[in-house]
């Protein structure tokens, strides 16, 4: 009868912020800019090479924006997740992680074609697959051996063990060994400033022997590279990493919020999530239109935003898929009237910018820009 | 240089399973069909219409398989989900949920001119928006008023509140009272069988209570509509509702696989998350490349599957984004090779459904057919 139904966009630029409907993704631009430009400053003054890691936020605009500060590079996580970004014109990706099996392999290979590629290994059959990937389409990759400092997820234990995958991967002249993986997700979170210290020199520390093993044995190491916004500053100063992979810090979350960051290195909380008051009983509920499907509560509950910080009146409680219920914090806080714009600080940004299609990018009270979630949802 | 990266596909129909590109999410068609049947049967027998849940798989090809066995159309919790099921041909929607603001309303009306369209209101100025949204297109809706029957999220009190609502919609010829929306979710996974039915039976009184004391002041609903995949078997039996709107039931989680389902309706597991062992360390360690963003943690750890049933050997004990950390319930138990796929059973399928392009209908043995999860992100 009629032609299909076309749903409107959530937002156009010029928009006002009330305007936006909700559910709604925000980057609010000029904490987004300062946190970029601090990050940068500080990997410069180090000397270190930043390749900041694409897996939170999955969005091409914020990668061109990083690496047109001075980036090197990005980090994926998947092989699938670096193609819309290697479309974009991001010329140098990392895969921070191992693949497993042909179709994979074929896919790297691929990819290789399209930019400057290197890849994680932690086991000789990745190693061949991706030999035989590669000289099956005539393209080259570098390879870095994991090594696991401690999260016991992926990786080697020790030298002895990258020796014998270095010796596997020299066997490939399409396949070149460029150095370590070294990254200690768990201690990103450890809350105070000195223990998180600590945490790190640790893990440094392991990631340095590894390193002179392999001196003693032949093989320089040209990239030796890890660390996340949690403990970035401490890997600026370590002198083991030539590279840092942090990728929250663009916008920070409410569970780094809970970190302690007394040293020369913070971050703004940048990204938000617009939601609306939609049900409000007799006066007596506030229910938000975000839920499960909006963002995710596998680091914590959001927190409510008000007035350029955390709400001291406003505390959101429970998600279901499709709603929020949001509490007072004292009988003084006023409850907001139905249709209101709540904009919450999410749990943890990585899986949340993997529930949108896009984010609105927003400064001084205006929609500048939407830009494409382009690799959301892509985990192969 | 080269032509865009274009992804192949994950799987193609007629594939074999093992050369699903992981991770993926999968239909069990068998036990799916058979979940489709069981459900209709029951609600046929009870004389109750069945309408089921969309959100649950946000899946146009499900819900006309659903329909296509009896079902008298669906529910959406959101506007904007309902758009791809109204372009897939689904001509009956119930919007389960409450609207809010000018900018909803006016998406409503516009659905409302390419299918039958029933929304949910628990306050006046949702009722205006409506109308006024209505009136510019020329389209007419169906208003339930949702009331809380014990959820505490939207819904108002009482029948003089149901009342005060339906004496705000008769001022609209474009809009018409149908009936009640009474919902109660918090039961749907009581776990004990006869706590879930004492449960149950407590929330089908509140709703009785409600329709009496309508009927009394000269309001008859025509539906009455509620009810879950936990409470169905009794909902059908409560003879309150006309209608009922279970959704997981298609595919079953492992959050409803917890519950104790002794009585006459029971569902199989059908929807599994497809991933590869993708690092073992020196043999000691079983990773899978499925995490946080592949599945969702909200109610709990998904299970492992195996040999048709859930793993007495294998278990998923933690995620990350893109890792899972598998492992063996018992020293007899044998670690999985490198690149072998795991099926997992997700923690819950409503949010799960939501992080995936298309699940992949599979059956004995061989991909049958990709369907988009057309409605997947759309929150608005």
């Amino acid at each position: 009868m009629t032609s299909p139904l076309q749903l409107p966009p959530a937002a156009r630029p010029g928009d006002a912020l009330s305007s936006i409907d909700t559910p709604a993704l925000l980057l609010e631009l000029d904490a987004f800019e300062r946190n970029l430009d601090r990050m940068q400053a500080a990997a410069t003054a180090a000397g270190v090479a930043l390749r900041p890691h694409a897996k939170a936020h999955k969005c091409p605009a914020i990668s061109l924006a990083q690496i047109q500060r001075g980036a090197v590079g990005i980090c994926c996580q998947k092989v699938s997740e670096a193609f819309p970004f290697a479309n974009a014109g991001v010329q140098d990706i990392l895969i921070s992680n191992e693949t497993v099996g042909p179709a994979k392999a074929a896919l790297a290979a691929e990819l290789a074609r399209h930019c400057q590629l290197t890849v994680c290994v932690d086991h000789e059959s990745q190693i061949a697959d991706l030999a035989a990937a590669s000289q099956a389409v005539g393209s080259q990759m570098a390879l870095l051996v994991e090594i696991n400092i401690g999260q016991n997820r992926c990786g080697v234990t020790d030298a002895p063990a990258v020796l014998a995958l270095i010796e596997q991967i020299q066997r490939h002249p399409q396949l070149r060994f460029k150095g370590l993986q070294a990254y200690l997700g768990s201690i990103q979170h450890v809350r105070g400033h000195e223990e998180r210290r600590a945490a790190a020199a640790g893990a440094a520390e392991r990631t340095a022997a590894v390193v002179a093993a392999l001196r003693q044995a032949g093989h320089a190491c040209e990239v030796i590279t890890g660390g996340g916004s949690g403990t970035v500053e401490f890997d600026l100063a370590s002198g083991v990493y030539t590279e840092v992979q942090p990728g929250s810090y663009i916008g920070m979350d409410a569970d780094y919020g809970r970190n302690d960051f007394t040293g020369t290195l913070h971050f703004e909380h940048a990204l938000f999530l617009a939601s609306s008051v939609m049900s409000v009983g007799n006066g007596e509920r506030t229910v938000v239109d975000a839920g499960l499907k909006s963002l995710t509560l596998d680091s914590g509950l959001p927190l409510v935003w008000g007035h350029g910080q955390v709400s001291q009146q406003l505390s959101y409680s429970a998600a279901s898929d499709e709603h929020g219920i949001v509490q007072l914090l004292s009988p003084e806080a006023e409850r907001p009237a139905l249709g209101t714009q709540l904009w919450l600080v999410p749990g943890h940004c990585d899986p949340t910018f993997n529930l949108h299609d896009e984010v609105i990018a927003v400064r001084a009270g205006r929609v500048e820009a939407v830009w494409p979630i382009a690799a959301r949802g892509l985990s192969r």
